[in-house]
């Protein structure tokens, strides 16, 4: 059953104490035990934190005094490694992660099927031919097309930004290869060379386009990721900051830069993947969801070890840690580790469909996609139900709602609560009105490693990891059993 | 002419001033105008730093304000691209230097030809087959010899030092690949594992030995570099600090750990390559001379842009520099762009050959090996005469007459001299007594760099190339001109 938020009974849950249902588990726990009698107004009732600080106690203690979550990290990234949509590596880490889940106690495991785009890389190369010759180092975006076979010959243009190419007469562009070479600023600005550089090129004429990678750092590290759909597809790849800087100089200095690329990549007929998913039932309310998950499919290089795989580590553990000291709170927690995030989110739209319109059930959903360095906080944020709006009122309310059980993750300097939640697989969801939550950490190096061959697991520091673990069942645990919730009022 | 600087003439030399062949030029320069009667004690002349101080400022101003040193270092990168001895890009490159150092007015320009090893790399794949599958990133270690055709696989063994290999039962070394991952330490200290790890894991029966690179940290970087020549000769690779880690954490898991390596690595007859030499002869004792340089030579990756084009470039623009603003030292200063520094030593050999013995006539040798990162200052060391051991009371001598010279480049920050002189290129010359200079900077990020595709132009930074040319001409004018020299007394 899912009651509904908005009636006079979801207003009054508001100002109902935890229950108890092994009272001197629960008492220990410093959860008040409550009687009908108790739903007078607020003074008797001590602030959330206070009620839920040893509860906080026993998880960190337990999140930070346990191995796991780095032993998990090491048999997905280091037995399976990258597992990219359409790839057998994929679907073993699927079902190593359920039967993960199974072993840690989790209950109701399930796999969730998904078709997923099944774009392969194949063979890569491209080279300078003039002046040179010199080998570039490059990854071709996810959803290129290949080049003919052979490879394609062209003189290389190099912009650096959008409308520096639409200022080029047209003959400087047709026939060439369009080099984006935009320095890094933030992951949302510079992505959109990525996103629409390619087509942007193509419609004028463009044979290929090359894409400086998208990260502030570089050891010639080419970073791939998904370009748009729009049309025309033409072959396009990421180059290295140092490639890419390489022939601006040239250009710069006058030299013509001819590049030589091939490209094999292709796009399958589309594969069957799953969303996998474990739970706490919740003992109270166990129709009553919150989400949490990072996403299990990564690009197919590296082991995707910060993208994703500490954000699905951390969510499994996060529920295997509230089971194992001995906590069941009052809604159902759900652990899903979505598919396909990386080129094509199927696996969040598959959830979302599987739901057949019941959204009300989710009380909030949290991605674990920020990386596990070290923890910050939570950003949340409440949508007009239907839109990609931000509903600011319910949002702010929420993030009231959240601070006392931020407070208690203040001693794990992760305490900031921010108006920015959200992330691509709970995105369905929050359209629906969903509280979308994002589980949030400095992200000091991630664009260094993202969606690169360094994305491996000497990244993660393991007593951050162990703290993200913490931070996570903290709050999972409150945000399960607290009386009120973050949904529209 | 190379008078003996032990003689008296040669120790009465030191207090002589410098002599005026354009009084009015040099006047304007500050150095003082010098007669017969100056050659009186002490008093009245004025310190070296202060009679250098305004050559100083013109040939640091000249370099400040000038941008050839980053033309001429994309010229070489980003043209040229690396340069292994026995590549046609390294004959590509001693032409090119030629023809700069011709263009930019150098005197006596010419190349000294050298036979230098011919090692080729050819195709390389390591894949960890289990647990995995995984790809391996890996580098072949010059030397190396190939595996058998179609690879070999073996069983990995990992240690982190030569006493936990020399610990291990013989069955666990013998038909397996030795895995050394030892963390950096500094460089001469963790490369002993790429030097002598091979053929000490070969000694026991290994079948290929695996090297964690020689860096500090890495995204998926492997540094290649030359192995040593001792026997036997194993199949070697540098693979990166991820894939070192990786195989260690299975390994602490008790997993097996199996890898397939395929290089087609041989070692081809020795090819004729050259030093490329350029002087500003000197005006008073032209057969007096000081060597400076870096090696044109590179690995056959990114672009050997701070190992060592960028030492290259700042001595022959240090020379430009010194005519362009109208100096001629009193003695030689003699530019030599060595070849095959990283994988034979062949052009320092085939330099010292050609003195016949005659090492009397270099006052001073300057290595610029050290990279372009900002200037400190200089080493300095003095061996005895026919050996490898230091002399410690001439290097000690040297130090105090560089002294004055370092003052003046105070305002660079590079006024720091130290007794860590020398350099691969001018170790022949050292071990005949020439005294050895290194040229230092601070090294902050080179071992990021050395060996891997990184080592690229975009890690110029152009504001310290131009210091470091400012501080290496100051110094190579006021040792090419100043009474004193550092010989051995």
């Amino acid at each position: 059953m899912s009651p509904d938020p908005r009636s006079a009974a979801g207003f009054a849950r508001r100002w109902i104490a935890p229950a108890v249902t092994a009272a001197g588990l629960i008492a220990s726990l410093g959860a008040a035990a409550v009687t009908p009698q108790a739903r007078r107004p607020a003074p008797a009732r001590p602030p959330l934190d206070e009620r839920y600080r040893a509860a906080a106690e026993r998880l960190i203690g337990a999140a930070l005094a346990s191995d796991r979550a780095e032993q998990r990290l090491s048999e997905l990234c280091d037995g399976i490694g990258h597992r990219l949509s359409g790839s057998a590596a994929l679907e073993r880490a699927v079902t190593w992660a359920a039967a993960a889940m199974r072993e840690d106690g989790l209950e109701q495991v399930r796999l969730q099927p998904a078709w997923v785009p099944h774009w392969v890389r194949g063979r890569e190369r491209a080279e300078m031919l003039e002046p040179g010759p010199q080998m570039l180092s490059i990854l071709g975006l996810g959803r290129s097309i290949g080049t003919p076979k052979g490879g394609l010959t062209a003189d290389v243009v190099v912009v650096r930004s959008f409308a520096e190419l639409d200022s080029l007469p047209p003959a400087q562009v047709r026939g060439r290869i369009v080099l984006y070479d935009v320095p890094f600023t933030n992951y949302s600005e510079t992505v959109r060379y990525r996103g629409s550089g390619p087509h942007r090129a193509g419609r004028l004429g463009a044979v290929a386009a090359l894409v400086r990678s998208v990260g502030p750092v570089s050891l010639r590290t080419p970073h791939t990721g998904a370009m748009g759909d729009s049309l025309p597809r033409i072959p396009a790849a990421a180059v290295t900051i140092e490639d890419a800087e390489m022939m601006r100089r040239l250009a710069a200095r006058g030299q013509r830069v001819r590049v030589h690329l091939e490209m094999d990549a292709d796009t399958l007929a589309p594969a069957l993947s799953h969303n996998v998913i474990g739970e706490v039932r919740g003992r109270e309310r166990p129709d009553e969801v919150v989400v949490v998950g990072g996403h299990l499919d990564s690009w197919d290089v590296g082991q995707g070890a910060m993208d994703d795989g500490g954000g699905c580590i951390i969510s499994m553990e996060a529920l295997r840690l509230i089971k194992k000291v001995g906590l069941r709170p009052r809604r159902t927690l759900r652990c899903v580790l979505w598919t396909n995030e990386e080129n094509g989110g199927r696996g969040s739209v598959a959830y979302h469909d599987s739901l057949r319109g019941r959204f009300d059930s989710h009380v909030a959903a949290i991605e674990t996609d920020g990386g596990v360095e070290r923890p910050i906080g939570f950003g949340v944020t409440l949508r007009r139900p239907g839109t990609d709006s931000t509903d600011a009122a319910a949002t702010r309310r929420a993030m009231e709602l959240l601070r006392p059980a931020a407070r208690l993750l203040a001693g794990l300097g992760a305490d900031s609560i921010t108006a920015d939640g959200g992330g691509a697989d709970i995105g369905p969801l929050m359209r629906r009105g969903v509280p979308g939550l994002a589980h949030r950490t400095t992200m000091e190096h991630y664009f260094d490693w993202h969606h690169t061959q360094a994305d491996m697991m000497d990244k993660v520091d393991p007593v951050e990891l162990r703290k993200n673990v913490a931070v996570l069942a903290v709050m999972l645990y409150v945000l399960a059993d607290m009386p009120d919730d973050l949904r529209h009022p």
